[in-house]
């Protein structure tokens, strides 16, 4: 089989309704994306994993769900409003935009002389494009009827401020003891001065992530755990060992608030190794920041009775959308049935959008497609999962559409089924099918 | 007892870890709020009934998940750039900004001698009011580097045109049979002047709604069965038929876009009735206008051969919040226990954000801790929710608190327990305690 390109996924996601571009009638409005029912489905099922995996039936996690729109002094006090930029460089004859890090080796440090010979990648014009300046990758929006300087805000370009702000709620409502994490799942925007690679680099994106508190003198051997479990996180998921790499990130490419970073990278068909997730010790840098800012303490008291301080925290994190996209990347697989090319999503059952596929075999046999009807409802009570009623086309396109989309068992309702009571049961991954009574199927 | 205010919901919302004011250490974001980890808990749950109540196991149902930022050709398609306004009024001495309606009785055709003799409620001036003219709800933001009006987008104030934009995508992938549904549970945004009422009016919310699609001649049939899960949908949330009101909305209250509307109130501690869902006929608007803007068929062709024709829509549409809210308000209830003033919430058992709470009856008696901790992690495993472990002050302050927040049943392990495996279950309406063997507890 020829090697899987990017585009066969973003194809097949839209062909199936995974994922659509974001108001795609229109044009599209770049960096967006809408995901579709079934991407909806798999989604929805990589969340609630990660919830069952990481924060429900945990004694010290609290999940929270904080507002996009926060107040601005939450952004000064966190750096984003001075540190949270890319350079970009503009072009004074087309006065276009561009990012400085695609067309100058060091944005920073830069060569006046590589700039000089620098094209314009959108007017094409040579030595027009002027000195890197830094731009800020926050949305911009204005609260309340005035819209001046005073009533500026931004979207939440990370959703971790959320559980910063709220950790003296928490504390002061549940008393925990530490360490304990607070977590959250969510909305967040950047306003990429380039985005692309599909759902790799968007400019809305979905979060979910923990910030985990404790003292400061912990936060090596909790690193250590988080990490191993991030691991498992990602075999959850279904992606194999070999195709999770991790990276020590250095000084100089961490963020602004962390002492240690550990990215979690996935090799992506085209992209190669690019993050699907990341642990951060963040330092206290925060809570001293919301501390000093705020004028409220953020400390914590012992219930030993033991000095208080500012807990240090540990934060593994995970992009929604780049996990799903990881998932679908791995379950694609094409290979040969009945010397015809097939494409079939070798997704985890517990991940699958729809768990079964029930047909009757031919359409217009009231009695199997009665018959089909019943054992579907019957399923539907009986399995934790979508259960799919399919009749559209003969039976080899249904087969081929529900390997499409991952559906680990179909099954079909003939004129045996009438007879004995029994139908056959198709594996997606082997295509075998065998042969169960109803009263026996068991999912 | 004395009657229920919103400021009791209010403030055990915050006591408990329900709802925070958003950036609370900040002062505040007028009309944000956050919600705790029980309020999250309790907000999934809603939304989870909500979506297995209306779109999951239901062939005519899609769900998707579109994004927040749109192109802005989709608000100016939609009538929301040109209608989606309130009228205000600016001080000329201090510049403040107010809705027009709470100055005027009519605000359209205004009455000028009224508009002197009003006074501004910021500065107190009398005569300093400007003529009324309309602001638009809709946040703006400019999408990519360039900051000016040909990058300016907004934060959707609806969920619905999501559901609009990817009708074509929807037919184009499922080829589903007429009448079907599109879903979504998603964030939404109004810069409402001034937000107020707790959750009732913010700036920041959820929508829980879909958009269901049909032949026009069908609409009135559907209207009607829709009206009526409404009201069924409202009952399983414990809301009683006599606290929710129909309110049939007259032509100049509707929406641009509608020819039916009703709205369903619920009748609020302190607020009175008011609207928790809507039911809207929005006819073809939505598609026509579409079809128009982008140039893009919207028709949907009958698998019968007959005639294609844009589909006309019924809307019914839940504020998550404000169904949130309710059942708070519903849920809170006080009485008497022993002599002493008692709040609880009468949560139904679906809902309540932890299932069953287990106790040792005492901290300091390590086998019944062994013992209690043994009890919780077996009924983690059996129960569908939340099961907390309290061993957190006295018993009868244990009781209170779980009270509080709604928690069904309270188990206790006591010295009975260790000698034949038998443990107390309390209810928590009854406040009535029995003893059950652990091996025969079934929740």
């Amino acid at each position: 089989m020829s090697e899987v390109k990017l585009d066969d996924i973003v194809s097949l996601a839209k062909r199936r309704g995974f994922v659509y571009q974001g108001s795609e009638i229109y044009g599209g409005l770049a960096g967006t994306y809408d995901y579709g029912p079934l991407g909806t489905l798999l989604k929805r099922n990589i969340v609630n994993e990660w919830l069952k995996f990481f924060v429900d039936g945990w004694d010290d996690m609290y999940q929270i769900d904080s507002a996009i729109l926060m107040n601005p002094k939450v952004w000064q006090a966190s750096g984003h409003v001075n540190t949270f930029t890319d350079p970009l460089v503009e072009c004074s004859n087309c006065h276009a935009r561009l990012r400085a890090d695609h067309i100058l080796e060091d944005a920073i440090n830069f060569d006046e002389k590589q700039l000089k010979e620098a094209k314009c990648s959108n007017c094409g014009k040579t030595g027009t494009l002027d000195k890197p300046r830094q731009f800020n990758l926050m949305f911009k929006t204005t609260v309340g009827p005035v819209e001046d300087e005073n009533n500026l805000t931004y979207l939440r370009p990370e959703t971790a401020q959320g559980m910063f702000t709220n950790f003296k709620n928490i504390v002061d409502t549940y008393s925990p003891d530490l360490p304990f994490g607070i977590a959250q799942v969510g909305r967040a925007f950047r306003n990429e001065i380039s985005p692309r690679d599909f759902l790799f680099r968007t400019r809305e994106f979905e979060i979910m992530e923990f910030e985990f508190f404790l003292h400061e003198s912990e936060w090596e051997t909790k690193f250590e755990k988080w990490r191993k479990d991030m691991h498992s996180w990602f075999k959850h998921l279904g992606l194999p060992e070999d195709k999770i790499k991790e990276i020590e990130v250095s000084e100089d490419d961490r963020a602004h608030y962390s002492k240690r970073t550990v990215d979690f990278e996935y090799n992506f068909p085209s992209l190669g190794f690019a993050e699907v997730g990341g642990l951060a010790y963040r330092t206290d840098f925060d809570l001293k920041n919301h501390q000093e800012a705020s004028g409220k303490s953020m400390e914590y008291r012992p219930k030993d009775g033991s000095a208080p301080f500012i807990p240090h925290v540990i934060e593994p994190t995970f992009g929604v959308d780049r996990n799903f996209l990881a998932v679908l990347s791995q379950a694609y697989t094409e290979d040969e049935v009945e010397g015809e090319k097939r494409t079939y999503l070798k997704l985890p059952s517990h991940l699958a959008p729809i768990k079964i596929a029930v047909f009757p075999l031919l359409k217009n046999k009231p009695e199997l497609v009665a018959k089909a009807k019943e054992v579907h409802k019957l399923l539907r009570k009986q399995v934790n999962g979508e259960v799919m009623f399919d009749d559209n086309g003969n039976i080899g396109k249904r087969y081929r559409r529900q390997d499409e989309i991952g559906t680990p068992h179909t099954i079909t309702i003939d004129f045996q089924t009438l007879e004995d009571d029994t139908v056959t049961i198709r594996n997606r991954d082997t295509t075998q099918q065998t042969r169960q009574k109803i009263s026996e199927l068991s999912f």
